[in-house]
């Protein structure tokens, strides 16, 4: 490892060559995310990037054969997940770098208790991600995409009485979870004409939305739930079948957290029977396993975990992880830390 | 005529059976919009419908044998076209209803100077429009139509590469036409933090956006330029190759006013050779006929007409209509009438 240069790359600081593997801090890196994939060229520049990934060996061999030594570990949030037994066979590990804002891949209590830093991208992809979530709103109430397959496949001519769709301004829109994105998003609804209430740990003293103290009392007063909050241990299908019926048949289910925070199962079976109205999901149970029951559905609107992602959202979270890692190895303050809440 | 009344419909006022056709005035309508057909128990309990689209006679030989007497007329916006050789034909006609907001299928200078009133359903479609504007924007934007087809083509486990879109914040709207659309619609995207600015016949003082004098001013300064302004002899084309260059290669349309304001011809030719980075069009020049060559492309969102139609919005226009075919056949205020401009 450490000779895998690319010959031609751009460079974001300047044009100075890459410095020789030996001079370069270990950067270990078990499975490509997006963000490195994007910017590769940066990261193999700067770091001797251990590609875990590209070894035909089991990781453990691995670990034990190239990744003793390695200070850091750059981890991406779908399927990484840095467990206690992963920290066990990392003895060197000083910090672990997300490469996004949520962290619940990551055993932060124990990474705490092994005196490990973790970082995250801080809020970079919370703009973004409330308006993906108004995008979904607009989409499945005013059927936007149906739309545009409708016209695609020609069947406008033929027969010009495509569905009409529903009104956003009025409809009551609950937030579960008023964090920085829930915050976003509400602000944004408002400019629409609807009416925000939220459900979240606590009520917020500095918002002036109604507050429901349960899940199921903010549904059963909701047109449209959507799920902003992240995953927890507390947060795992809380949105069951008790939600989804205070929800209602004319009720709308919109998903832009986590998958696993929904029970998927659950919310299948009530939108194939009619017992809600539509749903828009951005994320999934089992990513990227989309049930294929809701394909042929036409109040669904189904898209593949981007809610989070832009291109200038990207080039922020780079700037910030290559923040992290270079306050690291010169021993300053990390940019964004992640600590414990519990 | 006047005896095709369905036994058994649902009555807005009541149960009160329908009048005999003898005492019903006639309402002449001449092809069936949406809202007529959405509606057509109610048109029908309360006037006698004279159904010019359902007779096997050219309709010139029609309205001469049934609607000399015709004092009202019902007219759809997107195929019907009220011209002086029409209003010739119908001696007896005062009133002209518009099923939309729009009223450039209507010769107003003509109705005008025959002493025919029009009517049209008022500001009721212009919140949806701006929603829909929004719903578009954040669609091409994001790519949120492409993303629902690339999750139900079964794609996403195959390859988790689905590209990620632009960013809406920070984004610079031009906003061709500032009316009530266009006003609604830089409201609710100031509150996703774009830049708003716009063209219209003259600077509007009430609006703080900077106003540009021409079409190719504002595309020359913004990112996505949408059109909300009305169709008239002066807007037709008033998008062609000069507006797109000035809008450039990384520049995106957005058309949710009428489609001949558009040069379809030479906005296809910049989106099959790159020359602008994409579109969302709603209304088309020749419709229902979409271009075809646009079925391919991975940056554009095509939707049907139906920014305009929500099935709120089509319960509140079928309240005007009928509220200005009321105040007509009573002799008093018409609630919405339109009045020639120029």
């Amino acid at each position: 490892m450490g000779q895998e240069i690319n010959g031609f790359h751009h460079h974001l600081n300047g044009d100075a060559p890459p410095l020789p593997g030996g001079d370069r801090p270990d950067l270990l890196v078990l499975r490509p995310g997006l963000l490195f994939k994007v910017f590769e060229q940066e990261f193999l520049s700067k770091f001797n990037v251990l590609k875990a990934f590209e070894s035909p060996f089991p990781l453990d061999k691995y670990l034990r054969d190239h990744a003793q030594s390695a200070r850091a570990i750059l981890c991406e949030a779908i399927v990484t997940r840095i467990t206690a037994d992963l920290l066990l066979q990392l003895p060197a590990l000083q910090l672990v770098v997300a490469d996004g804002t949520g962290v619940n891949h990551i055993d932060l209590v124990e990474c705490h208790r092994r005196g490990i830093s973790v970082t995250n991208t801080g809020d970079v992809f919370s703009e973004d991600t409330a308006d993906y979530g108004v995008g979904l709103l607009i989409d499945v109430l005013r059927r936007i995409s149906r739309a545009d397959a409708f016209v695609r496949r020609g069947s406008w001519p033929l027969t010009a009485e495509f569905p009409v769709g529903r009104k956003v301004r009025g409809k009551r829109v609950g937030i579960v979870g008023l964090g920085n994105i829930g915050t976003k998003l509400a602000k944004r609804l408002e400019a629409f004409g609807c009416i925000v209430s939220y459900n979240s740990r606590t009520k917020k003293q500095s918002a002036a939305y109604d507050f429901y103290p349960t899940v199921v009392d903010l549904a059963s007063q909701s047109d449209i739930l959507i799920i902003c909050c992240s995953l927890t241990e507390k947060t795992r299908h809380i949105i069951n079948a008790e939600v989804l019926n205070a929800l209602g048949k004319n009720g709308i289910l919109i998903n832009i957290g986590r998958g696993p925070i929904v029970d998927e199962e659950t919310l299948v079976n009530y939108l194939l029977n009619g017992n809600i109205a539509g749903a828009a999901m951005d994320v999934y149970e089992n990513e990227p396993r989309v049930p294929s029951e809701l394909f042929r559905l036409d109040n669904v609107v189904l898209s593949p975990h981007r809610g989070a992602f832009t291109q200038e959202a990207f080039f922020d979270a780079f700037k910030i992880v290559m923040g992290n890692l270079d306050a690291f190895f010169s021993n300053t303050y990390l940019l964004t830390p992640v600590t414990t809440n519990e």
